[in-house]
């Protein structure tokens, strides 16, 4: 059994609902135990993050980064990182933002060069885009043009479920993928 | 006078159809003049860009970078390094690709890293998206969400000039505005 | 008079001795008044910033990136973000970590993303290394290689103010040259 | 068997000797076969990487980003991307430049940018800098600081092979390092 931890901050509950859809994507393939986690939580007991074998980290991005309580939350993991307790785990990242491209890419690069200062591993988001192969633009996976990591894309105000069929769709395929990925790699 | 050079490169008419449009903004700014130059045409000439007082780069984005033609053009510019001919004058980026995030985020820091290495200022994409006050999404200026630079998208196979009305729109209050910071700067 | 507000978070101390070196040099150009404000200080009143005609952050690298005090000063600008209250105003960035490249650069590009996404300009450290023209090492300008703004290195552990000359030196020729460069900018 | 494939552009010999550093280190895994291509063969026939299970990538780091001429063979593998050729295969990136950072992270961000796009995994340099276990800093296994891919350091107009003893032994246990991690993995 490969564990999966889904870690996520969410300020208005849109990052918590794809979350949701990552952790169900992921929790689809055999021989995988996903949990969700909030990264508030685990600041005060980071080493529980040893235990997994596969990390998602989810933020939203708030000014072309990750939010401030995320942060804080990867801060925390300095002792892991002295004792070198993430090394040679599988990770992958998501964010959320208002505007289609709106610097969400410089947020999954940052979540990328934390987990390679971790010593991990990242698989990304590897799927054309839907709208190439005829789905419409709302529908497709990957509508947005994202491979560092996932991408979904919700209005300020709007309800926490409201994004658009392709992102849900695209976060179930994302946390999909990586449960694959995990179940490939040997310890 | 302020003298602004845009350097482009285009694979197939839209990097080339949205500087244009860049120029047309720049040029609308009393006492700047604008020259619009080919990247290929200055990689045997480099020093013509140590005349001007502006720099505004444009590139298709070409799987996550600028293109290798951009590219060698930037590598030609060495000898303005060694000689610090470019050091304190303004720059800027912009990009096309066909998908509305596309990984257009990090060729516009390649840009930005490639102009702070010559001390160069630089200036961004400073607009609210427009969608975000009520204009329909096509028509928006900075409709995509991006500050670092302009970003704009074109379908591949697409006819050079099928940009919407809002890209367009944002290339030329990007290049104005280009403008206008340069005329703010004294020598 | 131009006002300058030089923004930092420190964890041990270095970041805060290094800030002071920054501020030094801005002061050194005649015309320029400039304040030295704690990160945590200014989330509760970041408006405090818009009389400022030019911002300097500093922050430790952090696993790549700035500490999750400083990023959460940062997303307590949102309300500046939504009235455009830094628009136009000049930016620099400064990190500090104990390793000479260690993943600094990440952190001075999110720097750069946060002030694109407010609309200011941007302004690097536009200094030849100095051990290119024979400085000894330590002591050089720039030794590190770092353009996109101001690196300097510290030993964990090591005590507030051991930096190399060469560091020292680096912060007040990049606060000098940040305080040049607003000078030469019109309101 | 296991196929990797180290591919590098070299343009005064540095990066092809660090390259044969991280063949080696490769090759002494057993189960895995390294090839060393030179990028601007393989642009006039890309589709030999499809073969592999695993890619290496090295470039100088030219004004803070990869040659000219390597991303012109990046440029070239467009038909694998539109056909997916690559997508599932493991990837690493290094970089050499002549000082200690010298914007080498924004090269290895491009390198992985690009890799994502690909839909390949990423494994990046996860080991302890060296000198922080007492090594001697020349000695010192990534003694730059660089988690993201492999950094190292030569001097314009020094030899080929002057390299510190630890650069070369950095690039010795990446390669290795990749090649066990690529070991690990179930095709």
């Amino acid at each position: 059994m490969k564990k999966i931890a889904v870690i996520y901050h969410s300020g208005h509950g849109h990052t918590a609902h794809l979350a949701q859809h990552v952790v169900q994507g992921a929790a689809s393939v055999a021989g995988s135990a996903v949990d969700l986690l909030r990264a508030e939580d685990l600041r005060s007991q980071p080493e529980a993050l040893s235990a997994y074998d596969g990390l998602i980290l989810g933020s939203p991005t708030y000014l072309g980064g990750v939010s401030g309580t995320f942060k804080h939350f990867m801060d925390a993991t300095g002792g892991l990182w002295r004792r070198q307790q993430l090394v040679g785990k599988l990770a992958a990242g998501f964010t959320v933002s208002s505007l289609p491209a709106g610097d969400k890419q410089s947020t999954l690069l940052s979540l990328f060069v934390f987990c390679m200062q971790h010593g991990m591993m990242w698989v990304g988001n590897p799927f054309l885009p839907g709208q190439h192969q005829g789905v419409p633009y709302d529908e497709a996976v990957n509508r947005l043009g994202s491979w560092s990591g996932l991408m979904a894309q919700a209005a300020h105000g709007a309800p926490a479920e409201a994004f658009s069929p392709g992102d849900l769709r695209s976060a179930e395929v994302f946390g999909r993928n990586f449960s694959e990925q995990l179940q490939r790699m040997s310890a």
